[in-house]
């Protein structure tokens, strides 16, 4: 299993009165795993998207938070591909700031075409997204 | 049981290149939801947080994404209280697009002091939220 | 010259540890005063982009922020156009909450088309904008 | 004369539905900038305003786009100190992407205290931002 693991730094953007990252940014953390996860396994989303015309469409996002991040802590997300068919791939990830994970979380996606229908995976991207080939 | 609706409008910032709103965006709708709920209990979750000192903060967020949004629609978010008790609420959403529902969410929330420790409701909180006394 | 109000509350999302509302998000609320100036004077902005392939594309902007702007902030802002030509045109903004003008601001914009070229506004639109016709 | 680069990837939550980046995000980008000059000089922003209870806020910011930046694009931001007195701080931006420049901004800041009262900078800081002394 390949697991991918991306760090950066929290913006001051990021933050709220609360003093810490705001809920909703988590996901947008969550998106920079998937794509260096993407990049990792030899996917550039951007292609995929442009080239294929293959959109990644969350269905389903969840995440778990256990302890605040601040500005300037430094992130690291790591990535990895739970589960994954033809139709549809679960990424997972956890969120750590200095070794402790601080959340959890997972997408659901959908693959789409350009007309935003269901489409398959596209063969030669199937290895990289762990998809079994049918016997 | 207490449901409040709220509606605006999706923002041309709400949207990325796939020419629909991007998925982190529905937490901050939610945030909106919960907001209004509040304040048509008659709490103001402003006043909560400086004069009370007590924090919503979140430990578990997810989202069920049915039906694209798009710059310019109008959204009405519904929110209600699907649980509580004194350490914890959990909020219930739908979103809808002229009536067609377009995401379902959910968000847990513990209360935190201004210590970022947990404490416990206070009392003339409770029957808004709906808390139970204890016999 | 007509000009365009339109309220709304400040998101916690909007916020940043320093307790107010973060820079960047005054340009969010300059778009939200746009979009409701060309909804005013007969403009669905949405309509401009799908059906008539006419992007309003940002060249310049700035913003002075006089007194910041708080969480659960009613603000109004007040949105003109300025200036304009068949080729750009120019929006005004200043920003009240409580009747105090807290920042101003100003976008210039150039008229492109689908292939981000640019283009002449199209005449139905220039007495919208304002814009002059040639004698 | 300092200048700081600093380097980053476009992130999909950053684009909107005209397929490039959206406009008040420059400004995000140019936080990130002030934050990595401020590090390169040896001032931990974090710091300043934690210890020193100093905070640089925000009274004049603006933006010239030129060319529009994309989803994926590492974008490398210089960053330097346009003008300082012990009362406000000037930046100065240039954004490029493929070392063509798409966008230039500068940013005025005063320096507050925790009550949100205009403070010198502290003597410590003269130097770092190039205040000079009276003589």
């Amino acid at each position: 299993m390949e697991i991918n693991e991306t760090t950066f730094r929290v913006r001051y953007a990021e933050t709220d009165q609360m003093g810490v990252v705001y809920y909703a940014n988590y996901f947008v953390w969550m998106e920079l795993g998937r794509v260096e996860y993407c990049r990792s396994i030899g996917v550039r989303y951007r292609d995929m998207e442009q080239q294929d015309g293959v959109l990644l469409a969350v269905i389903d996002a969840q995440c778990r938070y256990r302890r605040p991040a601040r500005y300037d802590d430094e992130v690291t997300v790591r990535t990895w591909v739970f589960a994954s068919t033809r139709k549809a791939v679960e990424f997972s990830y956890e969120m750590y700031v200095r070794e402790e994970l601080i959340a959890s979380g997972r997408t659901k996606h959908m693959f789409l075409g350009r007309d935003f229908r269901p489409v398959s995976l596209p063969v030669k991207y199937h290895a990289m997204f762990g998809v079994r080939e049918r016997a």
